[in-house]
C-alpha cells in the first residue's frame, strides 16, 4: 500500500474540495467570503484519536463528525456554515487509501451542507490522528444568538433526541448491551451526530439565548444559566427520547445518567419567550425537525439547573462529560 | 504542582486574550469582525511537539512560534493580522504553570502584533502539545497577492536573511558548533521567526506574487514558479546572510543546502516589476526593513529554478524541508 507525499494529498485529495478564492489549495492562504448584509460566526472544535473517537471508527465518518461538532456550534448561534479551514494531523501508518476515504467523508458533507474548504495544514502527527476545525457560518444581521440573553419565564426547547451518543458510545466500547437494530441505531447517533441544520432559522428568529448540547444536556444547561444569570428546572418527563433510549432506560433506570450528562448530543438548547414558543416549533415542525419545551428559566441568579423527576425537584450537582 | 480543569484554564488564562466579539470564551463561537474596506484573508498552520518544534522548547516562544508562523502567511498576502482562533491540544503533564507560561507568549505577541483570540478549543493530547491556529488579516480590497501572478522580467525580492533557523536548528540538535554569541542568534531565528509585518504593504502595493519562505527558499521559488508557470535564476552570491551565516558559510560550504533548502526562515519572496523595484525597498527601508534582489524571473513556462553560482548556472533539484 502505498503513501504519497503531502503535497501530492493536497493536489489529489484536498484541492477539489477547496472554494472559488483559495486557490486550488496552492496558495498560502485564501480569501474568505463575507455573505452579504450577514454576520460572520466563527468557531473552532477539535477532535483526536482516542480522546474524541476510537482507533477503529470509519474515516470518512470520523471526517464527517469532525465537520458536524463545528457546524452544531454554528446552527446554534443561529447560523449556517458556508466554510471551514482544516489542521489535518496524519497518523505515521496512515496510506492514500485512508486519506482518500477521510476526504470522500469530507466531500459527502461538503454536498449535504453546502460547504467549501478554504483551505488549513496537513502535517504528520506520530501521536494519532488529530483534525482541527475551524467553521464559518453566516447569521442574518444582528441575530447572533450567544448564551447570555434567557431572562425570567423564557422557556427551554431542544432539538431532536436526547441521550442517543452517549448510549451509542457504551454500545461502541461493550458496556452496553441490547437489541441489534437498537444498538445500529445509537452507535449511529455516536458516530454521526447530525446538527439540525434548518433549526438555524428558528434559533435566529425566536431565541433569546442558545448552545449546542456537546457536553450533556444538564452541564451545557448550566453553562447557559450561568451566562445568562438566571437559573432553570428541566422536567425529566419531557426529555425527549428516541424508541431505543426509552426501551433501554425502562430496563435500567440508572443510564438517565448518560442521557442527562453523557454529551455528544450536537442537538440545540435554546430559550424562547413563552409568547414565541409556538413559531419556533411550528417553524421546526415546517423543516421536518422536531422542537421540545423540557422546563423553563426561573429568575433566580444562580445558574443553578434543577431537575424535576415526577413532581419532585431534585437539585443536582450539574456534572458534564469532559474530553479534557 | 496543580492542574487545573479545562474551564478554568479558559477562564483564567485564555478569557483574558479574547476579542470583544468573543464572549470572553463564553460562548460557542464568536462574531468574526470585518475590517473596513479590506478583504479577509484566512490561513491555518498546526504546530506540533516533536515535528515542528523539541519537546524542551520553552512555552512561551512555542505559543510566539505558531502565531508567527501564521503571521508570515498572511504579511505574505499582504496582509495585516488581526485575530487568530486556536485549537489546543494539552499533554497530560501540563501543570497551571505550562498553561501560563504559553499563555504569557500569545499575550507578548497579541501586543506587538495588534491581534485578539476569537475563541478555539483546548483538549487533550496524550500524543504531544499540539497547537493548530487559524489567523485572520485584512488586506486592501484587491490586493490580496497570490502566488500566480508573476511573469517574465520581474525581479525576485526576499525579506531579511535567510537560513539562519536551519543552521539554528542544526545547533539545537547538536550537528553543529560555532561561536556563543553566533549560537545564541542561530537558535534565536530558529525558536522565534521574526516576520517583517511592515512588509505587507510593500507586497499590497507593489508586488506581482508573493509567498512565504517557509520549506526552504530554493524549493518554496520552485512552487511559485510553478503557480505562475514561468522559470527563474536565484544568484546565490545576492542571498542575504546574517554575520553568523556568513562565517559559518565560510567555514563549510556544504552548509549552503540548510540555507538554500533549510526552512523556517518566514520571511517573504515576491516577485515585482522592475519600475517598481526601487518603490518596494524604499518602501521596506521607511519600515526599517531589509529587501533584497535575489535573481529575476524568465519566460520559461517550465517551474524550474535555475542557482547562478559564481556565474555558472546550475539547474538543481529543488528540493525543500518537509515537517510530513
Amino acid at each position: 500500500m502505498s503513501r504519497s507525499g503531502e503535497f501530492d494529498w493536497i493536489s489529489q485529495y484536498l484541492a477539489p474540495l477547496a472554494g472559488p478564492n483559495s486557490f486550488a489549495l496552492t496558495d498560502d492562504a485564501a480569501l474568505l467570503e463575507v455573505p452579504k448584509n450577514q454576520n460572520i460566526v466563527v468557531t473552532q472544535d477539535a477532535i483526536a484519536e482516542g480522546v474524541h473517537f476510537l482507533t477503529d471508527d470509519r474515516l470518512d465518518w470520523v471526517a464527517r463528525k469532525a465537520l458536524r461538532v463545528n457546524i452544531s456550534d454554528i446552527v446554534a448561534k443561529g447560523g449556517r456554515p458556508y466554510a471551514y479551514s482544516m489542521a489535518l494531523g496524519v497518523p505515521d501508518q496512515w496510506r492514500d487509501t485512508d486519506m482518500q476515504l477521510f476526504c470522500q467523508g469530507l466531500a459527502e458533507d461538503q454536498r449535504i451542507y453546502d460547504m467549501t474548504l478554504t483551505g488549513g495544514d496537513t502535517y504528520r502527527s506520530p501521536g494519532g490522528l488529530t483534525i482541527a476545525i475551524t467553521m464559518f457560518g453566516g447569521v442574518s444581521n444582528n441575530r447572533y444568538k450567544s448564551r447570555h440573553g434567557a431572562s425570567a419565564g423564557d422557556i427551554l426547547i431542544v432539538s431532536g433526541c436526547i441521550g442517543e451518543a452517549a448510549l451509542g458510545l457504551q454500545v461502541a466500547t461493550g458496556a452496553l448491551k441490547c437489541a441489534e437494530a437498537d444498538q445500529r441505531q445509537l452507535l449511529q447517533a455516536y458516530h454521526l451526530p447530525d446538527p439540525p441544520l434548518a433549526l438555524a432559522e428558528c434559533v435566529a428568529k425566536h431565541a433569546t439565548a442558545s448552545m449546542d448540547i456537546s457536553d450533556g444536556l444538564m452541564g451545557d444547561c448550566r453553562k447557559l444559566c450561568t451566562a445568562s444569570s438566571v437559573a432553570a428546572v428541566v422536567d425529566r418527563n419531557a426529555i425527549p427520547l428516541s424508541a431505543p433510549a426509552k426501551r433501554i432506560i425502562e430496563q435500567d433506570e440508572a443510564l438517565w445518567k448518560a442521557v442527562l450528562a453523557g454529551g455528544d448530543d450536537y442537538q440545540v438548547l435554546a430559550t424562547v419567550a413563552p409568547a414565541d414558543v409556538d413559531a419556533f416549533i411550528s417553524l421546526a415542525c415546517e423543516h421536518d425537525l422536531v422542537a421540545t419545551q423540557i422546563g423553563f428559566i426561573d429568575g433566580t441568579e444562580s445558574g443553578a439547573v434543577a431537575l424535576d423527576i415526577d413532581g419532585v425537584r431534585v437539585s443536582i450537582d450539574a456534572y458534564s462529560y469532559s474530553h479534557f
